[in-house]
């Protein structure tokens, strides 16, 4: 049978083989991607990230069993993302045990992705992992990974609700780098709150929340009330304007490895889909994330192309005139470009 | 007077104007670059990274203190980098004030990079700006920046010499980032020396070594004695060979607030310049580097050539058909490289 209709058919078998044909970027996998593909866009993607030693996947391992315990449970696909190590593809999260409460459940699917991928950066091979369980009808994809760089926010940008975990006492320099991250978060988690220094890290949050949403009258978790305009022009400019679209993030306290704040940090979630399903907030952001891989496939498929048309020998020439300083590298472009070896 | 040559001149004023001109792309910038470029290639390039909290800034400004203040005192230009910010632009290192020591010396150039520039990524313009600072004559160029992912990775490889800080009582889970960062290392610092922890971070570095460089007989910071066989094809053959250039990363501790190590590990510094231009190590850096921003740039040109020779409308229909899952994203590069628009 084909590998792409038995993932549509619910082997779980099928689900690990096709994802590691697809991490691996192999033809095979590439060739289900496509079949699969217009079965995607149903799942609510979540990215999860923050600093190491935020206690990441202990708070993703309770809101998986979370939602699986709720009353209408979900399935849920978690998705393990290690973007901090190039070289020894490293396992840090694949490496830790995953709770014992989610094993042997046929509605959760976990997988950790050390390796970088081959299907042109580690956010296009996640990508692309997550589509696959996006067909394979996980309702939940949670999309976790650690670090403070460009691939965090390139991954976190895979998903349509951020969350970005901190903890008590990590130190000025931490505190600092959130200023960037905290322009990605949807939901701000603060996990270890039974940890000394809590009070300290929640008003650094506040502080810089308040910094970025000078609105007095709104508190976090609260959305700015907007009434659309009557005419249907004005109110695709009132659905377009970031005013309209404003959410606060809400600022949760956690512990998860006692399953605190976890329900309430749940509702902030489902808050959250609602609010972009009811301003097109969730048709922008999938539209945003395909153009960004298209764009990122197009750019692939550019340099493949020039490489099979451009004799090896040639590149070669050049790079080594460019080595020896003879041509910089724009003229060395140039040189490449203006095809003068046909 | 031509920028380039007032750079080359050694006016500080142009040189700081011509570094802003290339951070942001300009075609002044530009066109400079390439006048300076036959002019590259004598700076030793010292990358120094880590994870936040290492006091690597303070590290570097000893460092510079100290190539100042030697016998033979050397130009040193500081570019402090910022890849942990890709919003705001942050500039957590910018913002530091730096030593009063090194202010007012004409020897001495700082600069910190905090926004992501526009040469097609922060390596690329960071490599842009360590150009610039090469030809007007600075014998080394510390290249400082925070974080810990593929940022940190990519302009760590700008470098000769990649010095990876860490501090003691960072927490287990940067431990076990290091497991990566640790392959871009050519000198381990253990800086804040003077905390407790510091022989368990010793301990675990050691032990990272270890499992890295398994050669029984060799202590950190020695080379491996090899002789270089009689047959110039064999000699060819050794320096190629893995072995043959195995450096072992010396662990260093540091307390750079008070200078203490850093003697010592300019000394290691020295070592490993003299260890690559020993075994062509130098050149075989240089040229992976320059082959790193040919391709890159040649992917740049390619894309902007595709983008002038195709009509934007094309480009949204697709995207539009993607969108709505008429197409995937593969189908969609190829309707768009068909070129059936002609």
């Amino acid at each position: 049978m084909d590998p792409a209709q038995e993932v549509l058919g619910g082997n779980r078998l099928a689900l690990a083989r096709l994802l590691t044909q697809v991490e691996n970027g192999s033809s095979q996998g590439l060739a289900a991607l496509q079949v699969l593909f217009p079965h995607t866009g149903r799942a609510h993607r979540i990215g999860v990230t923050g600093p190491p030693g935020t206690g990441k996947s202990s708070l993703v391992n309770q809101l998986a069993l979370h939602l699986r315990r709720s009353e209408s449970p979900r399935r849920v696909a978690i998705l393990a993302v290690d973007p901090t190590s190039p070289f020894t593809g490293g396992a840090i999260l694949g490496d830790r045990v995953r709770m014992r409460d989610l094993s042997g459940d046929p509605g959760v699917f976990i997988r950790s992705m050390a390796s970088r991928g081959s299907l042109g950066g580690l956010a296009a091979a996640t990508s692309g992992l997550a589509a696959v369980l996006d067909a394979a009808g996980f309702d939940v994809i949670l999309i976790e990974t650690v670090g403070a760089g460009q691939a965090e926010v390139d991954i976190a940008r895979l998903a349509h609700t951020v969350l970005v975990v901190e903890a008590p006492g990590l130190g000025d320099d931490i505190q600092a780098i959130k200023a960037g991250i905290l322009e990605i978060a949807d939901i701000l988690v603060i996990n270890k709150a039974d940890q000394p220094g809590v009070e300290a890290t929640e008003r650094a949050l506040l502080g810089m929340l308040q910094l970025a949403h000078p609105t007095p009258h709104v508190f976090p978790g609260e959305r700015k009330q907007h009434h659309l305009p009557d005419s249907p022009a004005m109110q695709a400019a009132a659905l377009e304007s970031a005013q309209f679209n404003d959410w606060i993030p809400p600022v949760q306290r956690t512990v998860a490895t006692e399953g605190g704040g976890i329900p309430e940090l749940a509702a902030h979630i489902e808050q959250h889909a609602a609010h972009l399903r009811a301003n097109g907030g969730w048709e922008r952001r999938e539209a945003a994330r395909l153009q960004s891989e298209l764009d990122e496939l197009l750019q692939q498929a550019l340099i493949a192309r020039w490489r099979r048309e451009t004799p090896e020998a040639h590149y070669d020439t050049v790079l080594e005139r460019l080595t020896q300083r003879q041509l910089s590298p724009w003229q060395a472009v140039k040189e490449l470009l203006e095809g003068d070896w046909l």
